[in-house]
């Protein structure tokens, strides 16, 4: 490793689009403030927030880089004043508003946790946006308990395969949904109790059969459209519906009365613009409970897929084609 | 007081309609089973949801009585077996689901609560239905906490005027509306900081001008249609609507995307079909939060108006007007 330079590669959409509107620039190197750390990034995880970046649909928060990314692993190679927990060459994994598509990034030293022994840097940089959701949406927000059911829609993305194995790693029985046979069988392979093709079933259907009726205690849905009253339907007397996505559509007629019957609870979050203290809070929790479980090797990241730094426009295709199971990862 | 008669006289809804299908019919005397204490009611509680089962809407819950009523003070005038905190002659108010517009009722002893010193029996029968409707939807599941603002619709009926109170007791600001200048000022006679009516002013700009654009943290509402969306759009960051009724319906189309963006709880919850042992808890709590405030007369039942348990179709006809301020109460 040499002194670190002053200028450094980063990805950036010009204008909004399909891959091909990524753009590999030059960018001065950022110094870190007050309680920040500089990190040589090693790898960077591709996630669904970023290609809606790229195709203008979801604007970096006030404050944050234009460089795409929200998450990466490295090794920390300068700090700023008052970083009292890393120190230069430490390995770290963080969680960012943006500028992980990038050679360097800062971030508070709250938002970055150790690397867990047995992860590879590579699998290190797909865990932090997954893991961070599936946190504070299942477990926080739609405090999910040992012995209820938890029905993931997507079970394949990364936030679905993280669900999967979070879930089922607390004692929860674990329903999936997925577009293909193959889909299915990740998921299940993964844990998942009961994975539903939703091509060839209705997942409110086979929901029901599989809980005896009773339905799901808690739902995490990136899909919205017709499936927020179909979730409504499917939850189990309080159950709660978790909302962090809107992959078809946010604007649906429902019909509440059955959300005041059967006391449910739906509600939703985004984790993106959530003040450095949130996130450091989300982290400490995930250090306790989770990262016990990844040193273990009974969780970790699933990978899809590695591509060269240089190949952003590849992972993104990859990721707009709809066929990877688990994340997708830039190698630096 | 002479002995327990066979025959008592009880309301029931001949059909479904106006007040004029409510008829005074005589029924044997319930007889009090395990842990259960009979009373002998001195004053019932009128509510929406009596109107509302009057008029065909709301069937009572399986192993509910047809009998009308979900409230009453009265003194006990026999116990079954296991009870053990209420003894003959024992002046309580009691939450039922049904059987309350009767000269005797049953009610389980863990539902029905001592009168605080300085209520009348016909206040004591006001209590129970919106004091254990507020908690439970206002403290428990919308989490309303020193130093929020409460939104509460229908500020005069019996459940908003029983919020203000309460809320204001305990530390929140609060904001109301209602229908005209008389009702908004026994709002802010009542403790409301801010009364809104809804037919002069849209409650979203009123809102949020009085909170210096931040919105509502608890929204308590039992309008429903238009409101759904509007207490979306006025609720503050990470606010908890808590859904109790739909006097102008429940279907409706919303954007859920404001829901996870402001990471909203948009939840709710119906008292009557909740187990004897929901309740308790309930009561337990309200006894030991709630009855020290009535005791000291920093909250209290406001009274509308009392008629002759003779006059019930009366009574349900000031309800059907819609004029009232605070609660309808039958003597009997």
């Amino acid at each position: 490793m040499g002194p670190i330079p002053d200028m450094m590669r980063a990805v950036v959409a010009e204008g909004s689009g399909g891959p091909e509107v990524l753009r590999i620039i030059e960018r001065p190197v950022p110094r870190p403030g007050e309680g920040e750390i500089l990190v040589r990034i090693e790898a960077a995880g591709v996630n669904r927030p970023d290609v809606l970046q790229r195709q203008g649909g979801y604007a970096p928060p006030p404050g944050a880089s234009d460089v795409l990314g929200l998450e990466f692993s490295g090794e920390v190679v300068a700090t700023g004043p008052n970083v009292h927990r890393f120190r230069v060459d430490a390995p770290v994994m963080a969680l960012v508003s943006g500028g992980g598509y990038a050679e360097y990034a800062i971030v508070h030293e709250s938002n970055a946790l150790p690397i867990p022994a047995g992860l590879s840097m590579e699998e290190a940089g797909a865990v932090p946006e997954t893991f961070f959701t599936v946190w504070t949406n299942v477990f926080e927000r739609g405090r999910l308990r040992r012995g209820e059911t938890l029905l993931v829609h997507g079970g394949t993305s990364g936030i679905g395969t993280t669900a999967i194995q979070l879930a089922r790693a607390f004692g929860a029985t674990v329903i999936a949904t997925a577009g293909t046979a193959d889909k299915c069988d990740a998921c299940t392979d993964l844990g998942a109790d009961v994975a539903v093709n939703y091509r060839e079933a209705d997942f409110v259907a086979a929901v029901k059969e599989a809980t005896d009726g009773r339905g799901a205690d808690v739902i995490l849905d990136m899909v919205g459209g017709d499936y927020i009253p179909r979730n409504h339907e499917v939850a189990a007397q309080d159950g709660r519906i978790v909302q962090i996505a809107f992959l078809q559509g946010s604007k649906v007629e429902v019909d509440f009365r059955r959300l005041m019957l059967k006391r449910l609870t739906h509600t939703g979050s985004t984790l993106r613009p959530r003040s450095v203290a949130e996130k450091a809070g989300i982290a400490r929790a995930l250090e306790e409970k989770v990262w016990p479980l990844l040193a273990q090797g009974r969780c970790k990241p699933v990978m899809d897929s590695t591509f060269d730094f240089d190949d952003v426009a590849k992972a993104h295709a990859r990721m707009d084609g709809g066929e990877h199971i688990g994340k997708i990862v830039l190698r630096l």
